[in-house]
């Protein structure tokens, strides 16, 4: 196996990506390509560890690429006009089987653009979308869409379900997973007119489409480890997942400053030690890794913009875990079969039906 | 001042709301009214403190009413044909001078529904909406609509930031208060179409309308205590809300956990029992209180609907501070002057321009 790194990507670019791979070479069986440019690389993999990655390992190798995506760049100008980026050169690479899986922390749209773009949508996801892995109450919780599409359409978040159900399936082996959708109430009345033209279509076609529909979930309801997945449009699971990342800061602050009030609260945290490192430890999501893009033809993580050292070895290994487990080829031989494509054109249709009621 | 209690609405009622409100009337000015059956509420309070309600406070009265909003009842109809339900009581005498303020656990739907068709908008105002006070990293954060809009245009986001604007400034004293759009990112261009067309109207109108527009807020940084408050249409701000409140539980469990994870960690854990209280103290929701809604001619505040015994006497006291405050006098003021008549005018015409263009 061979994972591709966007050695450029991210806020902490190529310092953390560098160290991270190295951090992470020991802990996975697979080679490691860090794509950038090479002088850079090698130069810092000197300053760092006092000699070259490939000194450090067999298994890490660099391929050269001379331009970088920005921030700041316009995802498709980006994707068009910089054939010679890590991020281009890696989509391409991994279209053409040089690799299994491509991880990068750069520029979110230009990496969603160029996923479905270079790599090209499975057929039959209407759009492809970002599965996150959240900790939860004795468990993990998928949101999907994290934040790939700000405007959806009742059959996308269907599909979102579906891609879920599917990946967690095949990746955390739970039989029947959970899915939820992510409302402001449990009934079937409440909430704009997307998640409740949603909730008909899961309601009507979930038995079919072997996906265990969990009904409306709200916020406060999703940790509680009840349900598996939890589905949105990506403009409310991004809130959703930042709302949770603000207060996961807000409460560690917190937490600091309760047991720093004073020198006897201070003394007094001090045997508590470990039990508050273990809860630190639950509640940061930074343990917690990249975010898949579901629905494309190959594997793609997209790791957190400001991903350290750290982070991106997790991501790392993650991203091999993610390549044995074979969650695209499943997605891939289901929605490419003659059942599936039969049932989406069913629902469209009914969808249709139902929107010309209206 | 006389403050208006629907003693029937809640899931806790009218058991919280009696203890709530005895609990209350020695830390209060105020007159305090429970409006419900009065039989039960009398028969409640001989059982509980073994004498009635007014033998406990010559503050405390009831005021009969015979039926009751359930919670599955539909909004409208129930606003329209309960007529001597707790609820449309409460409204009638808010609306009549017979109380100042009128505090609700009940029928959010209703509630809404009620204060809008019995008490009435503030002219001027296109949507009244709930203004809910969260805890933030040292001071508090508004956020606005907590849900009680789950369709929004671009005009009722602005005037959310104004109405929010004008309420922190009067109850919390803060010059300037900082006001937040609740985005994905903070670039100009993220977002969705609702929050990228507030975007531009916020930027051109609200120096003119005295709001001081710190931009897009992330999620992330909203607890950060650099903002005021935040706005967003109802959906979204009660997704965030919930999503908030969903990780607070799971944080206070994990952390339990963490503590009696072992006998060492139990024993170890009792020296910082102080900080821990004071940490979970300062991310417990229920010390916030209710939600205002704002927008509406009388004070209306709408209660959590899990309301127990010390959420409402914290409710009942919040409510009195809002209507010392007069925060609905100087909305309505401001909002029925021809300066801001005149404004909004412009506005709503710039609106058009925009839409038609596109």
């Amino acid at each position: 196996m061979k994972i591709l790194l966007d050695a450029m990507g991210g806020d902490n670019a190529p310092d953390a990506t560098i160290k991270g791979a190295v951090a992470a070479i020991n802990e996975i069986e697979a080679e490691l390509v860090l794509i950038g440019k090479k002088d850079i690389i090698e130069a810092k993999s000197e300053e760092f560890f006092g000699k070259t990655l490939e000194e450090i390992s067999d298994r890490i190798t660099i391929h050269n690429a001379e331009e970088e995506i920005e921030m700041e760049d316009i995802p498709t100008q980006a994707i068009k006009n910089k054939k010679d980026s890590s991020m281009v050169v890696g989509f391409n690479m991994l279209k053409l089987g040089e690799g299994d899986v491509f991880i990068s922390a750069g520029n979110s749209g230009a990496l969603l653009t160029g996923a479905t773009l270079l790599v090209g949508r499975i057929k039959g996801v209407d759009r492809p979308a970002l599965a996150g892995i959240l900790p939860a109450y004795h468990g993990k919780l998928v949101l999907m869409d994290c934040g790939a599409n700000t405007n959806c359409k009742p059959i996308n978040l269907l599909q979102f379900a579906q891609m879920s159900s599917i990946y967690i399936h095949n990746t955390l082996g739970i039989e029947n997973p959970k899915i939820g959708l992510l409302n402001i109430g449990t009934e079937e009345t409440k909430g704009n007119d997307l998640v409740k033209n949603s909730y008909q279509l899961l309601k009507k076609y979930s038995s079919e489409l072997n996906i265990n529909f969990a009904g409306n979930i709200e916020g406060r309801e999703a940790f509680l480890g009840e349900i598996d997945a939890i589905v949105a449009d990506g403009f409310t699971g991004n809130v959703f997942l930042k709302s949770v990342e603000g207060l996961g800061k807000f409460v560690k602050k917190s937490l600091k400053e309760s047991m720093m009030h004073n020198i006897l609260s201070k003394i007094a945290s001090i045997p508590s030690l470990p039990s508050i490192k273990r809860f630190a430890k639950s509640v940061d999501y930074k343990e917690y890794g990249g975010a898949l893009f579901l629905g494309v033809q190959k594997p793609v993580v997209k790791a957190h913009g400001s991903s350290d050292e750290k982070l991106f070895k997790f991501t790392i290994k993650q991203a091999e875990q993610f390549v044995n487990n074979k969650a695209v080829d499943k997605l891939t031989e289901i929605y490419e079969s003659n059942e599936n494509k039969e049932k989406m054109q069913e629902i469209k249709e009914f969808i249709t039906k139902i929107e010309n009621k209206e």
